[in-house]
């Protein structure tokens, strides 16, 4: 299950430490005008979005797009692309192979799959979003030019709502060897209504699915989320109102964008909750593949904090979402 | 997209006031026992989970097998089945047509078709849900068999975490003409470590799409969740240990069963949000379809407060889930 | 795999002698004008088409609908259907169950499965095939009002090319308690160009999963067909003519209306070869599910010759790949 | 649609000539030996089948496997591959941007999508099946281990049954300037009894859809096939006999391995019919884009007789579908 969306789908390959992570971007619509420096650049926000404590390994990823595009242009054919993996220190990693890291996947593919690439979690890592935000970047251009916008931002930073004096916690916390996570909320701009698919296809459901998908994401939520459980029905109505342009519109957006798992033309916003990164840069205690008891002392180098990295990574997969969705909106009629 | 699943794929079909609400269960091993009877009062916990201020609707809700299920076990064959709409009252939603309620799905779906059904919501309704316990009632009679088990329970109902004076508070905000949500969390025992597949099928992920795509949910998360975000890494770090049985396992359950989207054998445990329900029994204002400013005053049966009748619909939606993954999984090795 | 399309898909349920045969059809676009009483006349068309030979099972196969359609159109809902099995004589079948019948299904299944339901063949009798009557009966609907028009017939019974004194070979072959097949040609008018998707979903490879899932069917090709297999370049050239109208046809249509796996505008034509009916009315030798050497006499009711009632299949099918290739059309520009 | 299987899925990219050809094959299962060097030589089959008449372009087609592949073993993870294009001399193609090829793909494709890529026909042309004997051959290393073995032979050049004196017959073809098709039959040994998924996954339907994306391909029969048509019930009987080993097999195989879409043991045998190579070494008359006649003088390099380099690329579509069918019916039982 390495494929994603049901027109539009993204096929993504690559371990860590193989040759290339890549992936294949099928069911574009033909004749989009793609614009590669500002996909590079789209690529880019991943790679240099670095703070204090964040990881020195340091990828080029340059991005090769080998079908698909030509004259600037989409095709209609698949968009198969790769970066290589250029500095990947297998070294490094030959600890991992014997043990299991706590809040890792070592254990888990192992017990799933009796073998498994231990160089910098092989596939594991989180180093295959570099394959979204490649295909989210082009679906984020198409979107563009039907004037559907998406923006992600850092909303809270480990037990700091807002985000002032982020740079502080940080840097306490990296003193400490230890690591943060947060919460990421992403909004999109321009959607018109009618996109999503009932019933099992609700369009925060497949939202939901996307950005769970990501590495180290523990729970989602759309408009008023978690917090329109407490509260009663009336306090949360989004009453409708026409407006000057004769549209139709809600007074108020508890609902996120989206009722009855369709969007209704407001502002689609979602949150997304990111576990501290697993990886911590102090001793660690952990069992070998024999279940003996040993100490893990991480000498790879990883993020202590990631959530800028992670903008790209959410705003790509809402893009492939939401262009999915567009293609198919167009099946409802005949 | 009224299908979900990969090898076990539930289709289900259905209005509110048509004649029947039914699904196709395909994909279920062979041979494998079921009791209609235990069937049916799984079934029965969706329809009788009452309290004050639910809806005065009853509907027998007599699951007919249609085939797939012979001699008490399955065929292999795809098990088709449905209920009867019995109590269905059309005249009650004569308003509906020509108005949209709020927090409903009436604008969007007339967005998106340009015709809908408006007696009691027609496909939008809740009332859907009965398709999906049948099946997820099914799917957990053959987890049973596996020795997997599946509990949800009410953590909070509307401002009140954990659920003493339950009823005091659903009585107030009933006499207020008002509606309440809340919190579920479900807990999933005895499952082996090695299911959910990575990349875009993590467990978590799959349970996801599965939950949001419940009425009225706003909300997922997993392990310690949202409240991860605000933690130290070394906070919810979950330290493996080896059991006297021989087994590995981990001291606490921060990470709720799954690690790097595959169970790891421990309990999994996620919660889900629900929004209050969004009919009021008092006046609303609203909006008719061509945007001229009205009162809307609900004179049709509606739940006040769903959260018990919720509870089989998530442990039908994570039975699904389970033994989905528990098939996909044999594929893993040759 | 019951479920069959990618944007109209249909999934079907039912054992020959269970309650009843049934499916749903999702993805249909809203808005769809439907004549319930056509739809019926079209699934008649299964159960009438009869002959000398032909089986003394009686079934009315009234259409039930469910959901889906209200007023008149479609919801863009699934239509949920069935029909019930209402002269099922089980007791005919019981020697079936303790024995293999030669070119049925009853070996494979139970080397599948473990288990099976004997009565009538169970899943693996052809009566499945009425669920696909009715849905292709729905989507032909659909497509006529696209002036998509879809017309199968009998181009050879057995070793009689033409199909002549069709009705002396079959009673001089059901004489002698044997059996016959026959090829069956179906042309769709009306298609536009530029149906079908490559790579893997090319138009005619679509039609050909489609066509071969007809049970009994052993043979496809389109255009000149196998044919064009002893055939010269020079001699199967569809040379390009611009008509009158503006148009871009051909000259011939060797090609059978699809180059490249897309529809080129001219006529689809295409050929399925269907092999005898497997149940002899005479004796047969067999073995038991011990492996023992038996005579089989078999005491149920079975068509000799079944091509006539084959042909709404045949057609059915091919609505339901066309109306589905032309909702994904719609996807392939933005 | 570039993506095919179910569990086992392949997803392709490519333009003849972009910059490479490649793909992913995902859900392969773990821990799977890979003989990288057996692979290439598979591959090289496809590119050296070459006879009098064939295409002058030359391409090295070194197979990089970039990802699921780790120490000789499969890793469960996808497996990402390319091969570069290194002899694509796009000059030769410019004329085929202004006109429509007969029997070609560049008027349909132009119709879909109104933009095309002309170089070499772009993604319609047959140098994508470079990307499914790569997947194909690594599936045949996976059957191999399990005993299931896949050959495929030429039966049948143009009007010549059997092959002797193929030379000849070829090279008088060629000296006209003209092209020849023929039928290629195709063997499956070893496959055991129960792969294949009723009803619309009949082993045989599978086997029909992969064979008919391949270009070129008009026709497709298994067993006894178009002939079985025109044949007594009585005369195609395949009477079941337990065999010596205490295994049941049948006499005769006028079913071709496959009964009721399932696989019952016994040698899958499938025959597919080419088209004549559309693209004639002599001039030929078409229509430009403004549909003004002209004539056509094919200056690339193009195959005249293919069927040697198709033997590998239907092997390599039998060997996914069978070990798709092999992993799917694992999940039969619980």
């Amino acid at each position: 299950m390495n494929t994603f969306g049901k027109i539009l789908t993204l096929t993504t390959f690559g371990e860590s430490h193989g040759p290339a992570m890549g992936g294949v971007l099928d069911g574009m619509p033909a004749g989009v005008a793609i614009d590669l420096d500002e996909l590079q650049r789209f690529v880019d926000r991943r790679r240099t979005g670095k703070t204090v404590g964040s990881s020195t390994r340091e990828e080029q990823d340059r991005v090769e797009v080998l079908s698909g595009i030509w004259q600037g242009k989409t095709l209609g054919t698949p968009i198969g692309f790769l970066v290589r993996n250029t500095d990947a220190r297998s070294e490094d990693y030959e600890e991992i192979a014997r043990c299991y890291r706590p809040n890792h996947a070592d254990f888990t593919w192992q017990a799933k799959y009796g073998f498994r690439d231990p160089r910098g979690g092989g596939r594991a890592s989180a180093r295959e979003t570099v394959a979204r935000v490649i295909a989210g970047g082009i679906a984020m251009q198409a979107l563009a030019s039907l004037g559907i916008t998406i923006e992600a931002h850092i909303v809270s930073v480990g037990p700091r709502l807002g985000v002032a004096d982020m740079a502080e916690v940080i840097q306490d916390v990296a003193n400490d060897g230890d690591t943060l996570g947060g919460i990421i909320e992403c909004v999109i701009k321009g959607v018109p209504a009618g996109l999503g698919e009932p019933l099992f296809g609700k369009l925060h459901a497949q939202l939901a699915a996307a950005m769970m998908s990501i590495p180290s994401v523990h729970g989602f939520e759309y408009g008023d989320g978690f917090d329109m459980a407490s509260r009663r029905g009336s306090e949360v109505m989004d009453v409708f109102v026409k407006r000057d342009d004769g549209t139709i519109g809600t007074v108020t957006n508890h609902s996120g964008g989206i009722q009855g798992g369709i969007s209704n033309g407001e502002d689609i916003v979602m949150r997304i909750a990111f576990k501290p990164v697993p990886t911590l840069m102090r001793e660690v205690p952990t069992i070998d593949r024999d279940g003996n008891p040993m100490t893990l002392n991480p000498r790879g180098r990883h993020d202590g904090y990631v959530l800028p990295r992670a903008l790209p990574i959410v705003e790509a997969m809402a893009a492939l979402v939401i262009l999915d969705n567009y293609l198919i909106r167009k099946t409802n009629v005949l």
